[in-house]
């Protein structure tokens, strides 16, 4: 018999996700800072040989934990946004626009990502710097249908600028919530996806004064 | 001679104006939770019954240094951004877009207001009602102004819509600094000022087909 027993892969994969499912909750209930190890293999039923054996410590854990929770809520609600590849640039916008919203209000993703990234937009750790690479070829994909639709002359910058007015408007309804909230007595949430997208493509394209915006603001 | 010695209005006046920036600076530093009284007190050089006598307490102290901030912020950046109240809708826009930004990109303003309101939208506390009501006014002032601009049949539910494309439009360039950063190697800041009311207030107008919009991206 030998002493040294490793753990067969299937129990080794189970553990991995374990360990990232109990981090992503206790991450996002007390912020990096204030979480310990200690309570995240209690709650996963691990060790922390465990921990450094897959994540090489919390630092390693915690990014694990973003790229993690950015992945399964991109796979749940892809970019496109059910919109054919090749249907017009406008449509794509707002698959885009709908489907950035539906990974905003989803609140299983919420309960983890969205609290970990709001802390992280507030005291950003090293970690920010794994998610960014996830989200740049997203937004590379934005910029990219908004070059079909101005059609011209637009330079990269003014590309870009444009990308980032509509990022701004969607993730508006997630940052400002509280905000809205007090405003308005309610918040915006999963039954209001369909009229935002339309509302934030339609903004975009034609902006308050674009004749088509009119008429179909005006039915 | 009387024991009950009180402190001449001139020097409770000082007091109260040495708490609140005291307490607006370790708030920002620690967030509400991690605040105690005892590290303001000691900051402000004040005791504790001047801290009961003003504020009625550690709530009453932050509600007061949000509310504090923020009056400061729009006394040094008033909403119409220097443009005249007489001149055309889309100047006032451009103005209102300017003096937000300002307010945003301000060291001053974002050591104290900016990093406790970043807290507030992450984690509210009872004194989010106390800034709302004092952003209610400025919500209703930027809705005026897009009801001119659009002229037209808009319902209030339209145009406070197109209020909030246009505020997050605004806030992105705060609220997701840190990204911006990563992605771009740097991230906006006073200099940028000018570009990004006109691109903001451009967009807005007229979206990315407006064909003036068009036009002037083009120069």
């Amino acid at each position: 018999m030998r002493l040294n027993v490793k753990a067969p892969p299937a129990v080794q994969a189970d553990t991995r996700q374990r360990l990232l499912e109990a981090a992503g909750r206790v991450f996002a209930e007390k912020g990096y800072r204030s979480t310990t190890v200690r309570e995240i293999i209690r709650r996963a039923g691990a060790n922390l040989a465990a921990v450094n054996y897959h994540f090489r410590g919390k630092d390693g854990l915690y990014a694990a934990v973003l790229e993690h929770t950015y992945a399964k809520a991109l796979e749940k609600h892809p970019p496109e946004g059910g919109v054919d590849p090749r249907a017009p640039a406008g449509e794509r916008l707002r698959g885009f626009i709908r489907s950035f919203l539906e990974r905003i209000f989803d609140e299983d993703v919420e309960a983890c990502y969205g609290r970990l990234m709001a802390r992280e937009l507030v005291e950003p750790t090293a970690a920010l710097d794994g998610v960014v690479e996830r989200i740049r070829p997203l937004f590379g994909r934005l910029c990219a249908i908004v070059k079909e639709i101005v059609e011209s002359e637009a330079s990269l910058g003014q590309i870009e600028r444009s990308a980032k007015s509509i990022v701004g408007q969607i993730l508006f309804y997630k940052h400002a919530a509280p905000v809205i909230q007090r405003l308005e007595g309610r918040r915006a949430g999963p039954p209001d996806i369909d009229a935002l997208a339309r509302h934030i493509a339609d903004f975009s394209v034609h902006g308050l004064k674009g004749p088509s915006a009119r008429a179909r603001r005006s039915r």
